[in-house]
């Protein structure tokens, strides 16, 4: 049957999402979990491929096993204080992690008072003050489907257009908070708009500045990927049903793969 | 000058407040580097003195000392991202950071969901269904100035006597967070009093219970100290003005001391 897992962990000691040989990431983690429940190799896709340092509080991966998994025996088996499965649910055959989705959410943490020990892991300390309504603002001049080649890490052949369907900055209290909706990132796309909203926060560019560095289709303008640690995958959106779960699928893979 | 020290710390990596030869305490490392700043000897005086794994928002210590330390400076020289001065300011000679202090309020936080791995440091997970409404209707049966011997461990001629201001359990989504404030804590209090609270929070115990158990003034009857690590102090409240510190002190010290 095909099994759904909800998935958080903390990624400070993992290195990324994707299985690598001889490092802990959280791929092979619950894969070789999963292999022990299943007494045979299981093979997990993922909604969001994080990289070494983002965390995830609503990740979301697809195996085909036997069974769902007890959580707490799975848990036991993982002897993984940073890497939590929330749920384990029966889905139809046409459930795909991966191309099912319909949009993915990030936050983006940081802070420019004198950080919170307890949140430092995944909250970024800024050592200038910022300016969360022209970082909103900017920011949504950026939402709307384009080519974010500007803020994507180059891979060959690949389309980097994407549709971000939303984006805002708000202050919580000493805490600014990036949340970014969009049907899919490219790799690095997030901490990149994230850096560019930095620099229009503590003033060192103009509200319209990210925009520009969209239009321009180039990675050439340089705005600084922000470090790992403040961005959490919080969670993703599927449709409902077996029907447009396949046709999400479909649709999904013809313009992505 | 006298100085008072705002402090936020991470406590899992700490043997808790108090100075030990040989363990990394918060006083000690806090003492070490103002030592540094200082070129001589500083001693703190601390609101509450934390166990090991305990951790701090709103921690507050005093020091005499030849000047306010700059922030960032102190932060290079402390080189501790577990630990954060967070201010330094001047303050009347009658300021006791111990002595003077009106209030403390601590947060206990428990969560019977899957725990957010972010949040596995200050978050203890409780493996059965809390009913927080039955725990802040026992909470609220504490509240007085009693004799809290029955959640103190023993000190020889010490009094037990102390006034909780206010204690409360509320529920926010899948943690539960027990708030008690008191003019003052007898070791380990808080934890034996969440713990008497857990008791009740999954059905083990009555409402009742843990007044019962208040009132028999001994600690024979068992209530479980609650970890550490779910334990935070939030904040100290003290008088405004130099001769309300100074009459506070006065009083403190008379009863306590």
């Amino acid at each position: 049957m095909r099994v759904r897992l909800d998935l958080a962990y903390d990624g400070t000691d993992f290195s990324g999402w994707a299985r690598q040989p001889g490092l802990r990431t959280v791929q092979g983690t619950l894969e070789d979990a999963l292999a022990v429940l299943e007494r045979a190799p299981v093979a997990l896709t993922v909604a969001g491929r994080t990289d070494a340092g983002v965390h995830a509080t609503g990740q979301v991966a697809h195996a085909d096993l036997t069974a769902a998994p007890d959580l707490r025996h799975l848990a036991g088996v993982l002897a993984a204080p940073d890497l939590v499965v929330r749920s384990a649910t029966e889905v139809p055959p046409a459930f795909d992690a991966r191309f099912s989705a319909l949009a993915r959410h990030y936050a983006y943490r940081v802070t420019d008072a004198p950080p919170d020990p307890m949140r430092r892991h995944d909250t970024l300390g800024w050592p200038r003050p910022l300016d969360a309504g022209a970082m909103d603002d900017a920011a949504h001049l950026l939402v709307g489907e384009r080519d974010f080649a500007s803020f994507c890490k180059r891979r060959e052949g690949a389309t980097t257009v994407r549709e971000v369907l939303s984006m805002s900055v708000t202050r919580d209290g000493e805490v600014v908070v990036v949340r970014v909706s969009a049907d899919a990132f490219c790799h690095s796309m997030v901490r990149s708009l994230t850096g560019a909203l930095l620099a229009v926060g503590e003033g060192r560019r103009a509200v319209g500045w990210p925009a520009e560095q969209l239009a321009r289709r180039s990675r050439d303008g340089g705005a600084a990927v922000a470090p790992a640690h403040g961005l959490t995958l919080v969670g993703v959106d599927y449709p409902d049903g077996a029907a447009a779960l396949a046709a999400r699928e479909a649709a999904t893979r013809r313009v992505r793969a």
